[in-house]
């Protein structure tokens, strides 16, 4: 099929993915995960909510998690428009276009506008919040990965095209799509609409669901140390993923999983990507392959576990294909053997 | 059992392990992985025999790969005397302990005596070798990894106590030595002899095998500058394990295979142990734990295959142990989950 | 007096600072120390002109270098529009308001508009310029610094917010500005467009001059892999000032001058600056401090020395200010001496 | 002169330099610095006395700060002998060699022998000292540069060939000596009797004067993340020299200034040096460059400033040569100008 095309006039000006919702079991235990480990700085906390940042935002919160009894969900993925103006184009806009969106209170945002995108998933924007002093350099009061910002976010879709040419409506625009090599089928979309490569990352998969956001690190040495700091505080296994590095022209990654499951990548900062001439590319996927520069392929788990959003259905995708997951890649990877092995295994 | 004791004033003087000889099948494809990943020097080659060493190595080799047409065996793995007398000594010291031990011409290096230890490894000696400059500081010549210079061999042997008492008697101290935790089963040790803690590091496995050389960089950029040239020449999938970070005291590490199977581990620069106050640590070992800080446990080739030595029987162990292989891991991780499954992988 | 404002809805689109031209006496020398210690990417040369890029640059050059038996100025500087027809928009706008502007040929740039701004500044303009392929991944290619992309040019004016306004009236914004504690003197404002803080810095001088330009590289390896290059290439001594860190909220700095005396700063990735709420922030700089968070004050050359603009006059200040030099704050600083010096120094 | 040859059957085992005693006025001042800056462990405290070590020492201390209202000397540098048995032999071998040495007690060591070399600095021998955890894999408890252990000192003396033959007769061998490019005339050596190729530092200039100790971090961004401390915590204005690159073969350096004015060095870990073959090289120096692979030269406080030892008499050189000070170099540097200075400087 064709690639939708961005419009660059878009109604209204979104600047880049902002913020998330999730919900969390336990908030002690979630809270030391993500100060002690990813390096998160507490805004704001009470009972039954913790509002979280990286160390260079100035936005009040990056990530909000709330307690429940219930599944651990994700209440909704946020952005910021530019401007207060931009919140009032964008009802106007979803009004005329027949997209459910309503304003809502959200402590710490000043006005919020509720909207569900073409897949159902619940999406907030806000042009301001209160803000927070950034506080990068105060590198001796960091801890764990010291993540910088929040960068982008993943989201589990059972049709990739339809999904992005809803963003790309309103100004989104296409850095990589994957498709199954020798086929035109997408397996995902990267849309962005900030300087780097990704606000928002669309996968193939049953959905809508909420596969992992990701925080950017200032350096390979950051991310370590915050992999040092979780076997040190007791979240030794909490990697899935990584460290390793991503095929295409992708950075390096980790993928943690919080004590509820939930998914945070650890990344180093991108490529910029700003200009006119920055069109999209393919990437072709053998599906036999790692798709990685280095590292191995992504474990089941990876594949297969994505948080629910709030009562939001989730089609069911009758085939998910068939990724290379390293439990498969283990079973059939053969190094030249310099002897027989000495036993076989149970 | 009693661990056995060193031998402070030792018969005579090693150093440090510092070199070995691997057999190779295709010395062109093993010359660009050492070259281009690992970023060794080539001091000599010719049609048969490539002689490799460390950017900041003086000894003209410190890895000598042989060509063969039959098993990619280890011939043999090696260690520096302090002085020429020193070989002299050893030899008296073989011969009246009964120790097979003979003098042989090796290129490149002066007087070399080969003996077997208890275990039967090859092992050869020598006090000097021809010298080559340090280029450690020319880093725009390195490539990949830039390995600074051999540090230690890990062989799988059926006696780990034996096998550490042999080289104990010659003055080689224990750093730490591995239990099965709740009993006094020792699955390894780690020997050295010079200011960290291994040259020579014994697992419990059938054996006499070679399971794998270390080389060590400068920082994890340049381990992770070696991985990225993995992936861009054609060997992104050489990773067998790592990276990650052992656990006990230990450091990071990555483990890769050649075009033969040979095992070589990249790792940090240890601590030092010099004193008289670094008795040796038992480090119990739960055998259902990765055993790391962070990062997956081992793949089952890793704890399964190993080169053979030249000509050297292997003795069976009937009982290797359950190790935690990665392939159980997967098989029994359970990430508190968000959802069902969305499907049943095959 | 009142800091200008933003206009944000600017006549036309300017995305970011992109490229710059310097003369040059002897390219090869030049080219040796951005290609060797920089890291840039020839992407196209002949006998009198190089064109260099990042290694993550799609666009064809970044820097220009023109061969001069005269004075190697700065010809121009340059910044990308989002589109063609931003051009035509531009071309509308400074003749609209009396600023000379007229298309130019330039090789490998489409259609180029080139204007002189208040302070008589040369700078271009284009939309779109020939592609290169991106390289950052092929790290076994990189050299020295392997630097990623161009950033942001300093430019000396004699009057800070008479040259701001131009820009902002264009849709710069400020990320911080420079005063002189205790005053309302302003020495120094950062604008920008894309996001992160600076695309043009301009700097209380007589001028215009071009001071430097600043490129992005991955990390202090990276950086300190430059350095390292530079001493191993004849180039040791191009340090003017640095490594160090930067006051307020910036970032690590080290500078280096070409074969020509024209100065690139190296420096690790910005914080990401985008939203509404990132208003301009004074920044008072006691004019006796070092204003680093460590390293020393910058020497006298760096405060002095610039390039001039092809064929603009220099407006001399009448008073410079008395910047804290390296060669002051030597000849005051005062460690607790533990004894009295051995000897006078000559 | 021909060089001193070390004595290969020494009298008694040295291993390495281990540790120091310096003098300070504000041990509240000196604490944070030690302990927020270089990132030591207060192994023990009390009104008058700290004692720090690196974070992976097994050792007590390294470096022992006394509180005194005088000058703040050094008492001693102290050296471990590998066993009880040779600090007998040690005083058996100065009683007979007419070299002052008597037992001394001092907290937290065991048997201690203090001695005066062929200078006359004061050094201490023991062999064990209480120990302590080893807390280097604890990184998230880690402050400033994380030390890892002290490494070696430098002390200025007024016959370079005297002193080191003192220590060539006790083991000590020589990795590298300094001369002046052109003449015979040594200016500094380099000792070590652990696998790296210093213990102990001499510089030839008045003396005995201890001039600095150096510890080793773990690598370039650690080193930053204590400048980085440094800056944050107030003493953003102790960095004395550097960051920079050493000449010949060695690494990159800081050079810090305590509250004292006592002179620390971080440093990276040095080449391995072990073998017969590892001879004395000699480094010609010009005089006339900053002797370094990039990176200013020291400053005069560097040539001028060191610390006496107790009640050790200073015996000066009526010559301490000419060395390139930063600020001559600052006064003769030219950059090829791209234009006249826009004024003269006051």
């Amino acid at each position: 099929m064709a690639i939708p095309q961005t419009n660059f006039n878009p109604p209204f000006n979104i600047t880049r993915a902002s913020h998330l919702v999730l919900m969390a079991h336990d908030l002690r235990a979630s809270r030391d995960f993500y100060t002690e480990v990813i390096g998160l700085i507490v805004s704001d906390e009470d009972s039954g909510t913790i509002y979280l940042r990286g160390v260079e935002e100035r936005g009040h919160h990056s990530l909000t998690l709330k307690k429940t009894s219930g599944e651990p969900v994700c209440e909704c993925i946020g952005m910021h428009v530019f401007d207060e103006e931009d919140l009032d184009k964008a009802k106007f806009h979803f009004d005329r276009t027949g997209v459910p969106a309503k304003f809502v209170d959200v402590p710490f945002q000043n006005r919020t506008l509720r909207f569900s995108d073409a897949m159902g998933t619940p999406v907030e924007l806000c042009a301001t919040m209160q803000t927070q002093p950034r506080v990068h350099v105060a590198v001796h009061t960091h801890k764990g990965a010291r993540a910088l910002r929040m960068d982008h976010y993943q989201v589990l879709v059972p049709d990739v095209w339809a999904a992005a040419k809803f963003y790309m409506d309103l100004g989104f625009r296409i850095s990589d799509y994957l498709v199954i090599a020798g086929t035109d089928h997408t397996i995902g979309t990267f849309l962005y609409r900030k300087n780097n490569p990704w606000d928002i990352v669309l996968l193939h998969r049953s959905g809508p669901c909420f596969h992992h956001c990701g925080y950017v690190v200032e350096s390979l040495y950051d991310l370590v140390r915050g992999l040092d700091t979780a076997g040190n505080v007791g979240f030794g296994e909490c990697i899935e993923h990584g460290p390793g590095r991503h095929g295409v022209d992708h950075s390096y990654y980790t993928y943690l999983r919080d004590p509820d499951g939930h998914r945070t990548e650890l990344l180093l900062p991108a490529v910029q990507i700003v200009d006119r001439y920055d069109e999209p590319v393919a990437r072709p996927l053998d599906p036999h392959s790692t798709g990685n520069r280095w590292g191995f392929p992504p474990p089941r788990s990876w594949f297969e576990e994505a948080a629910t959003f709030a009562s939001v259905p989730v089609r069911k995708l009758a085939d998910e294909g068939e990724p290379l997951t390293l439990e498969k890649y283990l079973g059939t990877k053969h190094w030249r053997r310099t002897r027989e092995p000495l036993r076989q295994s149970a």
